[in-house]
């Protein structure tokens, strides 16, 4: 597919969602399902002012605005040429009025924004401890992938930062770092409120967890109906049908 | 049912399991599925120093009895009553040479047991902070449901004091407590390991997780697929006949 917005290399992928296309370079980091989950899972309100931690491709901010009217969003990536194939992304979506990309790190976050001025926070942010999991040979995919450049410590922060009491955080991480979600959250005083966890197979242990926090909220904690990812046999289950097919998470 | 064991105004009911039967009072606080799914979720392994804290009809070391061989297990409850009647049932059983009950204060364990001996710590605590829910008329089933004698942190911390490096403990409780749970474990030195969550119904939300914890292991939690009590039409799932009926926690 050409279009005056993509560059040779790149590809432009249909989000089946209000006629949205998305810019990727399948040589770097692609978006995957943890985002489109991510998207669908946060809790987010018409006029809120979003902001979108890690946001690579964009793609959340772009999900999130047709979920949603009167979005204010930025998304702030460190890696300067996805920053900029996510700024293409929103002009060719014609969102770029509403959706700022920043090139930034998210450990500089408070030089380069004002503290307590957004109502939520999304990210996806790498999941692997430095030295698990293999190591990419491309730079900007073990970027994505591992904390190389930001960890979960920091993200939580960060996030505690851009919020005023009653500001929303939405995570999606790895379920076996729920202990280190949680309790650094609290640290942070951003109170766990409501989980979904991801399973890839009905009988599978969880992979992902979704977490959604509250800034200085009570404490009590929802923990929602799992998501099933593939039926045994590897089709897609109809939950997962339906969000690609333009759906809403159940 | 008549039995030797048995006074006036109690109950012997049939646990379907290795023959075993149970005395209790359905008057005072009668052992429910909760103690139920711990005793099978628990990972005992043959040998065990086994403490079940808050043992109440001591139905959880007599369910353990039948998981593993050579168990020696305590059981530590406040209310005198309450421990007398499971004393009974463990003779009932001829299981007093492998099951001592303890009444006591989990407050003042370490004016009752010595540090770091047993292997394994299981626990079904009052649910409730007090203040919250229905209180109930009878101190007994008040006792057992809410925190007024005992609150998390100190069952956390009285697990701690019990167990050595490598010791286990399996708790139940609520679902929506887990962001105090996973802190407090990590205060106390127990690394969450093990979390199964449990629905009443395929869709609703969890009321209880089941949460296995090592003291002084590594970080990395595994987050088991669901258990489902009941279809929506009412009915046991599978997986509950099956328990019900004398089998293992899938």
């Amino acid at each position: 597919m050409r279009n005056e917005f993509v560059e040779p290399g790149e590809r432009l992928d249909n989000l089946e969602r209000g006629g949205l296309r998305i810019i990727q370079d399948p040589r770097s980091f692609c978006f995957s399902l943890d985002a489109v989950l991510l998207a669908h899972f946060a809790a987010v309100q018409n006029y809120d002012r979003v902001m979108d931690l890690c946001t690579g491709s964009g793609v959340v901010p772009l999900l999130l605005s047709t979920r949603a009217k009167g979005l204010k969003q930025v998304g702030v990536e460190i890696c300067a040429a996805a920053a900029e194939r996510a700024q293409r992304s929103m002009c060719l979506n014609g969102l770029a009025e509403s959706i700022e990309v920043v090139t930034g790190d998210v450990r500089q976050v408070r030089q380069l924004f004002p503290s307590r001025r957004f109502n939520l926070v999304t990210v996806n942010p790498p999941y692997l401890p430095l030295g698990q999991g293999e190591t990419s040979e491309k730079e900007a995919r073990s970027m994505a992938r591992h904390e190389v450049t930001l960890t979960l410590a920091e993200v939580v922060r960060a996030s505690a930062y851009l919020l005023p009491t009653g500001g929303r955080l939405a995570m999606v991480h790895r379920a076996c770092r729920l202990a280190d979600i949680l309790t650094g959250l609290r640290e942070n005083r951003l109170e766990p409120k409501r989980l979904r966890f991801v399973h890839t197979k009905v009988k599978a242990p969880a992979s992902l967890v979704l977490v959604e926090a509250i800034r200085d909220a009570k404490p009590h904690l929802t923990v929602g109906v799992p998501i099933y990812i593939h039926h045994e046999d590897g089709t897609y289950t109809a939950e997962l049908q339906e969000l690609y097919a333009g759906g809403e998470l159940r």
